[in-house]
């Protein structure tokens, strides 16, 4: 009597040892959440333990095989600040910072009522970003994001020209002219006015504003439609991308590109294709502020 | 103080009176699962309401705004068979049948505790299909789905001729000259082989078969690689839509197709871009056999 219990026993820590062996037990709760059609798949790491990011990344963001998502981020504590916020873009890689997810960050600790606070400071590999929080109904709808200060210095962005700043600067690409100016928010824009976005071929240009020798880290080029002076439409050529649905750090610069060139006022709606976002530019603080939605799509749980 | 119980008391008649005006109260369980790549929303609806599944559909599809899949497949009572499926596209239309779909529903009733049976009758609106379940630890890794008999009556899969079966039949698309035979198992399919399946320039060709005068309800294409007598290569250009992934039925006619023409034995494995399937025909009972994996990704639940 006394053998079979110690055999079945044995047998349950045989069998718990291969599962943890094998590494396909543990079962990741998530929540799948967007901003602007940026999707992500959200973790509470005071929860969850993952020890494979760069793995977990890349499987879950498959579109067919996995979740499907831009990327995955994780919500952990911070010393210095209220959360860490770490991203991995879909092909595993970590990414130091994303304007639309970290909007989603804020809705996910306030929904899930981790926090109280409707002003948020979170770690990121990008500094400590500032986040404030629109709340209706006990739900976060909206946040706005500090995105600093605009940097014009051409070296700093970077852009291969001697000038101190690059405004309106004509550009020929392929067999047109465009006009640019560069911007950077911690990723480098070249932001370029045009009559209109609908139409715009941009698979045939966008490439071509990535690869030019102007630009020794490549670039993301905005090409925005100035509807009024409140409100414009964007289309982004991401680098290393290509056409993406929205681009928080490429709506900051378009707006500020469009305040330097005359062309709006200091509060401007952006259109993109994955939705809507407003940008401010504060003259006395020097700073750029990104106000947008965040939204649960969905809660899951998957077999890792 | 009864005047102030009934006041909350009727705020939260009022309050849920609201919510089910707006419609947008109700959480719906779901789970993603995937054949070949070819990836679904499963629900329950024994323990499920889904009052506009067409809308659902189109809505859970979305891979940024809602889950992302294929389509919605809804597994219901029946009264001739063991279980019912019902399957919406991705664009919310109704479709009939799907061999990737119907696998996951074995392994979704089986693995749910939905039946103990491993022969199971399936209700499609393509008919009552039967499917045995392959089972490993308690759990469904493998269906085989009973796929029909093969009909090569060109009036019937339709395809434009004279002659009594299209079995290796020229036709010219473009610049080349290819050789097609022509079966139905619910759906038309062209089959032709090719001599390298990697290296085919498929978005180039499979547009101009689809549209081919020939094939009056348009046509499903199958570029089949035979690398021997037991495995395939197969690409599939699906009509409506573009190469995909897998197609179960494309499959079960290229395996008869390349039998017909005598390139290969009646037990074949066909490699597809999303994964593997092997075709069996079984000559006496003129009946074609379909085993491929059935996978569980995540299980969540989203607010419609």
């Amino acid at each position: 009597m006394i053998i079979r219990v110690k055999k079945v026993f044995t047998n349950k820590i045989v069998l718990v040892a291969q599962s943890l062996q094998k590494g396909m037990v543990a079962n990741m709760k998530f929540t799948k959440m967007q901003g602007c059609g940026n999707d992500y798949v959200y973790v509470n790491c005071f929860e969850e333990t993952i020890n494979d990011p760069n793995g977990v990344a890349k499987k879950v963001s498959d579109r067919r095989f996995g979740i499907g998502s831009d990327g995955l981020i994780l919500i952990k504590p911070s010393e210095i600040a209220d959360f860490t916020m770490h991203m991995y873009n879909a092909d595993g890689s970590q990414g130091k910072m994303c304007g639309n997810g970290i909007r989603c960050v804020g809705k996910y600790v306030y929904d899930h009522g981790m926090t109280q606070k409707t002003s948020l400071a979170i770690e990121t590999l990008g500094g400590v970003k500032y986040l404030a929080l629109i709340v209706d109904g006990g739900k976060v709808t909206e946040v706005t994001v500090d995105m600093g200060e605009p940097e014009l210095d051409p070296k700093l962005i970077p852009i291969a020209v001697e000038e101190e700043q690059v405004v309106n600067m004509p550009i020929t690409i392929a067999d047109r002219e465009f006009y640019i100016t560069g911007v950077s928010v911690g990723n480098p824009h070249a932001v370029t006015f045009i009559e209109d976005t609908n139409s715009f071929p941009i698979e045939n240009y966008g490439p071509l504003f990535e690869e030019h020798p102007l630009f020794p880290e490549k670039i993301n080029t905005e090409f925005v439609q100035i509807l009024d002076r409140k409100t414009v439409n964007m289309r982004v050529w991401e680098r290393g991308s290509a056409e993406t649905h929205a681009c928080g750090t490429g709506a900051t610069c378009s707006v500020y590109a469009a305040i330097l060139n005359g062309l709006t006022e200091d509060e401007v709606t952006v259109h993109m294709l994955g939705g809507d976002v407003v940008i401010r530019y504060d003259r006395e603080k020097n700073r750029l502020f990104m106000t947008g939605p965040a939204v649960t799509v969905f809660d899951g749980e998957i077999e890792l």
